[in-house]
């Protein structure tokens, strides 16, 4: 790789480039950041403009997509589609950043900024993968195509549509999703799936106005009360879903990958990188397979009430929840919303009222064929890069747009990325390495050329 | 009644003052406030010695408590010490206020403000009866001491032990805490009782920070299960406590008093005013006795994880809840606070870590002896106000420091007061009426005029 693609220090050029694209607040879930998004997808187009790339942005409903291809390698070579999100998550509480979100810093070694690595981090080397290979290569060595959303953190709602209307462009006989990460750097990984998910908001309403809880206390039913009660029955004592029909499409996990489950997952690592312990979700499998393989339901927000300084003696009227689930093959993601959205209203207790709204951009979960030419490319490209063996792996997280990617292209899947469990993403303080950057970019554009048919 | 102390419009000079009163931001539960309390009690020491009242003001590490006194009526006649208090519940959430808290102004006859009702309204008519006693009568009828603390919002925390030093100033035959109010207007009556209380506050930490909730979701204890799990525990599906020894030392009520109950309580009153049911707590007893005659647990606020715009995949590392028990007599509120701290300790799961505060300033129950002369007194009086027949009832709220002042003054207690259930207390848009303000006073002095002894 030439020097000057190299990341090494805070006064690189093209780190300053990464810095400019960890600037922009691109939150697709607030309307209040559109302006930021828009400056985000134009700024990214210039970039893709100054290679040999034909760059187009696709506008609809929601915020705009940008398409890039290069069809010069010829039919004789493959087409690979790859994606990418623009877009990041909210950043509260912001009090928690140690720097402000979108004021990247290089601490360690490590780039500090929302979306650093998810999925910006990402992102760029993949930019990074393209610019190496037309510079070392004067081409790319199979056709391309990239398509970098900003709805996946709002679950891509407007994407199938306009994926459809796009059909004809998006034939591909691979498709790479770079937004997923590896175990330690250690333990190179290709990820074989992800899983499904659905989003969901629950609004309890008692009284008409907050109530005083010594006066109505035991008279009126809290809404805190019925969202406790109601949430709590969701699941038995030992971590299983108690809502009717939801494993009913759940197939078993075999054995082997029970195995491979148990193998991998280190609770000495997890002590050390989260300080807690794996005891979440349901008792009778092991950690990992409880995020590989099985489906949960998390609950992801509550509010309601007082819960600031001191105490105030509130019944408040409204109480709040938002939760979502997670979903292995074979599970229908409307069936499942619907599904906890029946037997959450059946238990709405006398009193209160419910009103329960299942978001949009819902997705099913994906599974790669481990033996498709795709997956062995990326495997020997991960060894090249890290010079240990690559194993093959699942994600517990979801990106929703991926069966619809699968089904619009035709491709095979993979799902490949150098995120690590300790860059906090979602989460405050999201980092990225330096270095990760590099690897990442080598990773990429060697997966490609292994992708390269021989004449 | 003189003219000129008869409050009927806006422009009236004492209804100007006591929109003086509301405007102190007189919040005991945060520090920030401290300002206002000081200038609030000061505002009131300047208009209770334009009277002829001995004024002090007793400091100790809580807010001041101004105490006065008024012992010419002689040895014969009876000693009445009163209750009020200065001190405001807090205000949020603001953006539900249709006029801002401190900034009082007249709507449909009724004075907006927080404490408006609770307590300055019923402190100032309680001033405004001591003023038209003194003017009619050129004295009192009884011995007269009167307390108004700064603390009662908080639970009157540092209130007992000064209490107790000032034991020998206290002694009173009757007391009398200005504090409550009545079912309606059309429904005159004094209350023989209120509730006790504890409150608290549960921490539930699960990892060091939040998590994206695809990735670790199954794998980890998420805070927000383990505070649904745990709180939802405290109370079985009949609305009945489960913590052990929870009703130890409940009496079951007796039937009069549970005919009492139902014959007071209107359901169409309540649909009315809450636009709701009465159907919390325990399902076996009618609605006003699970607020008068039996205790509960009220959930007071929950947050964590996301609840703002939009939605956000994450598993908080940090869950909060605060909730307080209501007590009935015979009920030892530290014991009570114990056991539930106790029983949801041994509920935590495996993974979260939980820190459960129990805050100062718990509260016995108080009954009155229907029989005392003080009931006597004011069953009249509010007869004469209300040309109405006056009732006996009870109250569910709690106003701790009745038992502490019903030791040190050694008095028969009652309660009086004229709030209304509608007036929205600890909540957005408290009102207290403007005639109610007239009929405070007069019920007061009319009063205080029954329990004086003839010669």
């Amino acid at each position: 790789m030439p020097t000057h693609h190299k990341l090494s220090s805070s006064d690189d050029a093209a780190l300053q480039e990464f810095f400019d694209f960890l600037r922009f607040a691109s939150i697709s879930s607030d309307p209040a950041y559109a302006g930021d998004m828009h400056m985000c997808v134009q700024w990214l187009k210039t970039r893709l403009e100054a290679l040999p790339l034909h760059v187009e942005i696709w506008h609809n409903e929601g915020h705009p997509v940008l398409f890039a291809s290069y069809m010069e390698a010829g039919p004789n070579q493959p087409t690979v589609l790859l994606y990418n999100h623009y877009d990041v998550q909210p950043v509260e509480p912001l009090e928690a950043w140690h720097s402000p979100p979108f004021t990247p810093e290089v601490r360690d070694g490590e780039v500090y900024a929302r979306g650093a690595q998810d999925n910006k981090g990402q992102c760029f080397f993949v930019l990074q993968a393209l610019r190496k290979l037309f510079k070392e290569h004067g081409k790319l060595p199979i056709n391309f195509k990239w398509i970098i959303e900003g709805e996946e953190e709002i679950g891509s709602r407007h994407l199938p549509e306009l994926l459809q209307s796009k059909q004809g462009l998006l034939a591909a006989d691979y498709l790479l999703i770079v937004d997923v990460g590896v175990a330690g750097l250690d333990m190179p990984s290709v990820t074989l799936g992800v899983r499904g998910i659905v989003t969901m908001e629950m609004t309890l309403k008692g009284s008409s106005g907050d109530l005083h809880s010594g006066i109505h206390g035991g008279m009126v039913y809290n809404p805190l009360h019925a969202m406790v009660e109601m949430l709590a029955s969701l699941r038995d004592a030992n971590g299983r879903v108690t809502v009717p029909q939801f494993y009913d499409a759940v197939d078993h996990p075999p054995e082997s990958l029970l195995a491979d489950c148990t193998a991998q997952f280190s609770p000495e690592r997890y002590a050390r990188d989260f300080a807690t312990t794996a005891t979440g979700g349901e008792r009778e499998f092991p950690p990992l397979a409880r995020a590989w393989l099985r489906p949960t339901i998390e609950i992801n927000g509550i509010n309601g009430g007082y819960s600031g300084t001191g105490f105030k003696t509130v019944i408040p009227a409204v109480a709040i929840a938002k939760f979502s689930a997670r979903l292995v093959p074979h599970q229908d993601p409307k069936t499942i919303a619907e599904s906890i959205r029946a037997v959450l209203l059946a238990r709405v207790p006398k009193g209160i009222d419910a009103n329960i709204t299942i978001f949009p951009g819902m997705g099913e979960a994906v599974r790669a064929d481990p033996k498709s030419p795709l997956v062995q490319a990326f495997v020997k490209s991960y060894e090249h890069v890290f010079s240990k063996p690559c194993t093959c792996s699942l994600d517990g997280g979801s990106i929703p747009i991926t069966a619809v990617l699968q089904r619009v292209s035709g491709g095979d899947v993979l799902l490949v990325g150098l995120g690590l469990p300790t860059d906090h993403i979602h989460a405050p303080n999201e980092h990225f390495g330096v270095e990760r950057l590099n690897q990442g970019a080598l990773m990429i554009a060697q997966g490609l050329l292994n992708l390269r048919r021989e004449h």
